[in-house]
């Protein structure tokens, strides 16, 4: 049964812990097979990836080539129908547009001892994109991780792809070219990771990867991190809604379902300070299952993880809201605005009763990469900065080194770091160690 | 011996390729232990933690507490010397007036659809500053981790560190007063980063740990990454000089030596494109180890690990540079600042004979906190930023979802996402669902 919660309730704060701690997700116990398939292809390459992707996706890259090659990809987005290549392009520019306005500044300044310091972003030179194949190929996931990281200016993006039986969403490889995704490997599950992470003779390694996947992409990621970077690990998407009796009940019901609909481990929960609101919009949202192509996974997901909270007032909601600190939340109040800055824990806002969260999933222009499973309490959505890096300088001449260089050996003679100290020490002296 | 290498040599790429994949730490499978330990105390909380501190650090924290006092911190920094404290202020007020320049900007606008899109960067609620015991705790540290959470806004700053049979560094304790740590707790290990993550009566869980710790404080914070965030898992250090042959060899040498002196698996590299001042430097190199406290660790790190290059240019250099993606990048030459600008992949460049990277560790005022094992090539040395969150926000009205909505819609239907689509078409509708 969906949960259904009352914070005048004397047991409330238990029941929100356990809402707080339910488990969305089953480990899925991947851990030694993937460790053998990225030892496999570390150690045989292009030959491993033939084997397991004959294994697992039942395709022959002997035959079909591992890299797809331009003219497979202009064949597929052929396929497209125009108004779907339209609306990817209209996604495409607006996705863009908000990115460029996420590029770092550079820094360079002489402080008052004569210190020069600052720092430099630069791009990475190459990033992965893992994207998933079957009905969790999503075009506009392709858009969110490959725009931000060709508007840092990453000059090699590869794109995996598994393509089982041979075949590829054609609309994740028009939304490849799209983003200048630079070269699309037909290969997927822990032995692409692998294979980014690792290099092969027709995949060359890159620094960092990124891109949603199942368990076993997830795991292979958990195991590659420090050879090269990674994004976070993405758990089941969730929403929480904020609404009053202003809002409508048949929109707030399906932005419920629109999360349900994911997956039958997403989570939606209402928070509002009506009940009969909260009673119309449980009715609304009953009714509108039964309408679903994709009833019965968003039936699984209301009925396990989905929940109403009933609050006294929607400012009362805040600090629940920040503990929950979701994906995703939406507000729909007459006080949306002041509600929304008093929110300190969410992935992404969307304000007001003309904001549904999927506006931001395809063509708001922000990412729609965005933390889940709480972690908005320390991290943040996907974007340019993820694929730079800053390297800090810091130069001294003969002159500023003496005002600050004692205070140096001081520390490090206190660390019992004596080269730390002399290497300082012999420029105040100005001569040899 | 030292590795020797020649850029001109035949077997070069094969010889620097071995340089590049040494492993410098043994992996030591600690993860079962760490399992366990966080399990218990998940389970037992400050029982545990008494258990398990006396078991490791010999230690009854039923007697001493848990929590350190203020009246014990101040007795602990009445032992420290003026001068080291003297020292510990100039670090920290110069490291604060770096780190300001960090604070993010927020941003809202609205675009030519009328869409309104923006971000507004929060503070985490609460960190965890991990600090080890023994030779490894250096008040430095505590510094370069404490200040930017502190001018990042996290509002609960908490330390642990172990305290084996009741000694803690006096000087450690100094730091965190100075840098406005919150809460101290005398406990270490993967019992120390469990504690934070889950929480026990006395410790409260806080949102993300940083610090440096051995191996099992290492794969305890991957362990519970997701519930908390983590920083990087730090690698040994390492530092890399180019030098051209207007460098002072003794300066070069203590500089190398500063590296080695850390740890057995630390790294030091020249690259020279002058054979002479390379025998110049690896001769001082012997000197002066014989003369340091710590010679047997920093003699053995330079036999193992050291690394001697002779290229034909410095600017030759670059590319391998990029390739080692060194930690501290060192630049001594005339065109220093032409060197530094042209390199793409270091995690700080201590530029010109008189910045020291020493420097760098303690006064300098920009973090020494730093990716290593080449991580350079894909992330950026600790920051404000890794102590705040983005949060995205986006808001439509019915005009302006009038305008994107459409596509919002198509890509929706494309991705068989019948609610994703429905939610925005009601909104255009102006009508029920």
């Amino acid at each position: 049964m969906t949960w259904r919660l009352d914070a005048s309730a004397a047991d409330f704060e238990e029941s929100f812990k356990a809402l707080l701690s339910t488990k969305r997700e089953a480990a899925q116990d991947v851990d030694d097979t993937v460790r053998d398939i990225i030892a496999d292809v570390a150690a045989r390459g292009d030959e491993a990836l033939i084997d397991l992707s004959k294994k697992f996706d039942h395709i022959d890259l002997a035959q079909t080539g591992i890299a797809l090659t331009k003219a497979e990809i202009d064949a597929a987005e052929a396929r497209v129908p125009k108004e779907t290549l339209a609306a990817l392009d209209l996604a495409h520019e607006r996705i863009a547009a908000f990115h460029e306005r996420q590029r770092p500044q550079d820094l360079r300044f002489a402080d008052d001892a004569g210190v020069e310091l600052g720092w430099r972003w630069s791009a990475l030179e190459s990033v992965g994109l893992y994207v998933p194949g079957g009905t969790a190929s999503y075009p506009s996931s392709v858009l969110m991780n490959a725009v931000p990281a060709k508007v840092a200016g990453v000059e090699r993006l590869v794109m995996v792809v598994p393509a089982p039986h041979g075949v590829i969403d054609p609309l994740v490889l028009a939304a490849a070219k799209r983003a200048h995704v630079d070269e699309v490997y037909r290969v997927g599950g822990a032995q692409a990771v692998a294979a980014l992470a690792y290099g092969t003779k027709t995949i060359h390694p890159v620094a960092k990867i990124v891109g949603p996947g199942n368990a076993w992409v997830a795991a292979a990621k958990r195991r590659v991190f420090g050879l090269v970077g990674i994004d976070m690990i993405a758990g089941p998407s969730e929403i929480l809604v904020l609404a009053d009796k202003t809002a409508n009940p048949e929109w707030v019901a399906i932005d419920l379902l629109a999360q349900a609909e994911h997956d039958e481990s997403a989570q939606s929960i209402l928070i509002t300070d009506d009940a009969a609101f909260a009673d119309a919009t449980a009715a609304a949202v009953e009714r509108q299952l039964e309408t679903l192509s994709r009833r019965e996974i968003a039936t699984r997901s209301w009925r396990e993880f989905g929940a109403i909270i009933v609050t006294k007032s929607l400012a009362d909601s805040i600090p629940l809201a920040d503990r929950i600190a979701a994906e995703h939340l939406e507000i729909v109040s007459e006080d949306a605005e002041a509600l929304a800055a008093k929110v300190r824990n969410a992935g992404a806002i969307f304000i007001g009763a003309y904001t549904p969260e999927a506006i931001g999933d395809y063509v708001g222009g922000s990412n729609h990469v965005l933390p889940t499973a709480r972690s908005a309490r320390f991290s943040s959505g996907l974007s340019v900065l993820d694929f730079m890096k800053r390297t800090s300088i810091l130069k001294c001449d003969a002159s500023s080194i003496r005002a600050i260089g004692p205070a140096a050996v001081a520390l490090g003679d206190a660390e019992r770091l004596q080269a730390h100290a002399r290497s300082v020490a012999v420029r105040l002296d100005q001569r040899g160690a």
